[in-house]
């Protein structure tokens, strides 16, 4: 069965957080773009970077929300590497469940990476919030820097 | 030691395809991005977007260069799930070694996905010429459609 497009579900958790119903370790905002930590890091200083505007994934986005994503995302993935001393850095955006999509809002996944160390897998525990909010304030620092 | 940013260099093999000096297999080119199958497939429809400019990954490219970059994966996305009927889609980019690059020229890894199917690892590889052909031309009459 062909994929069909799928309504955007303002009720997903980056909608609220978008919204301020929610919290969030925010790093980063310009107009277009919210970037904070992800709660389930799969590498410490795993950052979410999501479109302010509604957007299910790249299979509904428009071209325009996702080109206004780019300068948070090149100041991000710099900051991330300063802030963390990574070796690189490995980008992901999951489209549909299919594609590993767990939260229907478009995000994009910067991950820090080190010489020889893998991914943690994707568990769902969550991380303890002092060593997010310790790792949210150097990629600041880094970003201010 | 902190990341230094690297020189890009003009001899990897992307920037060799975007002179005319080794084949690819081309889908899609507009003025900023050109999109190509790969070779080495981790799914059935894996396609490549690079830029045009100069940039060896996230971390020394500039944010117009991303940016422009957008109208390309959000049309390759949609003709790639509708070429393959695949239910979704997990888009990648690798920042030198560490975060999973191979070649040094910025590129986008575009990856059909379908429920319950894993990605194949990345092995090295080449697929057979004539069926990336033959998913090319698929992925061709569905940017056109």
């Amino acid at each position: 069965m062909p994929y069909e497009p799928v309504a955007y579900d303002p009720q997903n958790i980056f909608a609220k957080m978008l919204r301020g119903e929610i919290p969030c370790i925010k790093l980063y905002e310009d107009e277009a773009t919210l970037a904070f930590m992800d709660i389930m890091p799969r590498a410490d200083g795993h950052v979410l970077a999501i479109p302010k505007s509604p957007a299910r994934n790249l299979l509904d986005v428009d071209a325009a929300t996702l080109a206004a994503m780019a300068p948070a995302i090149t100041r991000l993935s710099r900051a991330i590497v300063a802030a963390t001393g990574a070796d690189g850095l490995t980008m992901q955006q999951f489209s549909e469940a299919a594609g590993g999509q767990v939260v229907f809002h478009l995000h994009v996944h910067l991950l820090p990476r080190w010489n020889g160390v893998s991914l943690r897998p994707h568990t769902g525990t969550m991380a303890n919030k002092e060593d997010l909010e310790a790792m949210a304030a150097k990629i600041r620092a880094a970003l201010a820097g």
